[in-house]
C-alpha cells in the first residue's frame, strides 16, 4: 500500500462542492469526478480525503487531498494519467508519494483563502463567475481596520452560530488589496468553520459599506451579539489558494 | 440625432466573434447581442459601429463602439438600461455622448491587446477559457528579443499573406512579462491586421520555443519569408484590452 497527496485545482461553478453526495448525476461533485478518474487510472477504488470540503460553487486552485492505493505505477504517471480522465475544469496539479501516515485533513496546518470582488457600478463579463460584483462603494481602509481586529485567536460562535464543537480558530492574516476595480481580500487561518472565509468577507463587506461599525466587529470577536444580521459573501468569489502542510 | 461611443467587455467563449453574421441563432455574435439590446432600449434599430472585429472566442474588456441614435434619454440611463437586456457575458461598462462626427472604427489610434499563456505541464482549470496552455518550456528573454525585432513600423505581408490593401503597420509596444506560470504578451499597435496579434503571439512562442531564431524573426519583419510556417495562437488567450482615440 502507498500513501499519496495530491494538489487538486478546479473551476467550482458547475459542481456542489468538494464532497462525494448521495445522488452523483443530479448533484455532481468534485470528489466524485476525482475518484472516478483515480479508479479509471488503478482500476481500484481509492478514496480521497481532501484537507476540508468547499461549497457549491467555491473554487480551489491549491486544494489539497491525499488516497492509499496499492499500484506500482510512478507518481508523475499517476499525474499524467488522471488527467487525462478529468473534465476540463478540474485539475491534478500534482501527485506526490508521502509516508502512509499522511493525511490530508488531519495534518493540514493553515490554509489560505482567497475571496475577489468586483467594485463598480457595472458587473464584470469576462470574471462573471470568478468574482463578486458589489456596486457599493467599499472604504478599504475601513476594511483594513476591520481585518485588524479579526486576525488573531478568537471564539468564532458568534459569527458561526450553526454546528456545535470547538469554535476558536486563529486568523493569522487577513489582507485586502485594490487594483482599479478589483479587490481581493486573503485570510490564512488554521482552520475555517462552516462558511466562516465568507462571513468574515461579508463582515468586511458590511464594515467597508458602512453598514456596521468596527465596535461591532469588535463585539463580534469578543463573543457578543450584534443588532445587524452579518451576510454570508456569494459562493463563487471564493477561493481555496493553497494548504499549508 | 445624437451620437454614443460605448466600451463593451465580453466574454467570447461562446459567440462566433464580433460582427453579425448571416443566421444569428445558429452563429451567435457579440455586435448582434449588443444591437438587440440596444433596441430594446430605443425600440428602434441602432446600428453598432465597432473599433474592429473580434475573432470567434476572443474577449474584450475594452472594446469600443459607436452608434447614433434619436433619443432624450441621458447617457447614464442607457448604460443602465441596456445592461438589463443584455446577457451575463456581455456588458457595456461605459455609455458618453461624442461628437456626431466621432466613428469608433475610423477614429481608432491604437489598440492593446493582451495575450495569457499557463505555461506548466498541466492546464488550467478555473481560467480554462482565458488562456492558452503551452507545455513547452518558454525561454522568455528569447521572447522579448523577438518582441524588440517587431517592434517598430513594418509591412506584415509575409506575417499575414491572406488579404490585399496596405499592410503597413506600427508596433509601439510588445512587452513579456511573467509571473509563476503565467505569462502575459502585452501589443500595441496602431492597426491590426486579420488575426495579426495572434500570428505576433505565434512569432513570440515559437521563438521561445526555439523553433524558429531571432534571424528568422528579422527576416519575417524584412518582408522575407522563412521555412516554417508561422503558428497563429489560439483565439482564447487573447483579449481586447483597450482602444485609443
Amino acid at each position: 500500500m502507498r500513501n499519496f497527496k495530491i494538489a487538486v485545482e478546479y473551476d467550482g461553478t458547475d459542481y456542489f462542492g468538494w464532497q462525494r453526495q448521495k445522488d452523483n448525476r443530479k448533484n455532481p461533485t468534485i470528489q466524485h469526478e476525482v475518484e472516478k478518474a483515480f479508479f479509471s487510472v488503478f482500476h481500484k477504488k481509492a478514496a480521497v480525503t481532501a484537507s476540508g470540503r468547499t461549497d457549491t460553487g467555491v473554487h480551489a486552485l491549491g486544494q489539497c487531498a491525499s488516497f492509499r492505493v496499492d499500484t506500482k505505477i510512478p507518481a508523475f504517471n499517476i499525474l499524467r494519467a488522471v488527467n487525462t480522465c478529468l473534465p476540463e475544469d478540474i485539475v491534478v496539479t500534482e501527485v506526490k508519494e508521502v509516508p502512509l501516515l499522511f493525511n490530508a485533513r488531519f495534518n493540514a496546518k493553515k490554509k489560505w483563502y482567497r475571496y475577489t470582488i468586483i467594485n463598480r457600478k457595472i458587473p464584470s463579463a469576462v470574471q462573471r463567475d470568478f468574482m463578486f460584483h458589489c456596486p457599493y462603494r467599499l472604504d478599504v481602509k475601513l476594511m483594513r481596520k476591520a481585518g485588524r481586529i479579526i486576525k488573531g485567536r478568537h471564539d468564532f460562535s458568534t459569527v458561526i452560530p450553526c454546528g456545535d464543537g470547538d469554535k476558536i480558530r486563529k486568523i493569522y492574516k487577513i489582507g485586502v488589496t485594490k487594483e482599479k476595480d478589483f479587490l481581493c481580500i486573503d485570510i490564512i487561518g488554521n482552520g475555517f468553520l462552516y462558511k466562516m472565509a465568507r462571513r468574515i468577507v461579508g463582515i468586511l463587506l458590511d464594515a467597508g459599506r458602512g453598514k456596521i461599525g468596527l465596535d461591532d466587529v469588535k463585539r463580534l470577536m469578543s463573543g457578543k451579539k450584534i443588532s445587524q444580521e452579518i451576510q454570508i459573501a456569494p459562493a463563487k468569489g471564493l477561493c481555496l489558494m493553497k494548504v499549508y502542510y
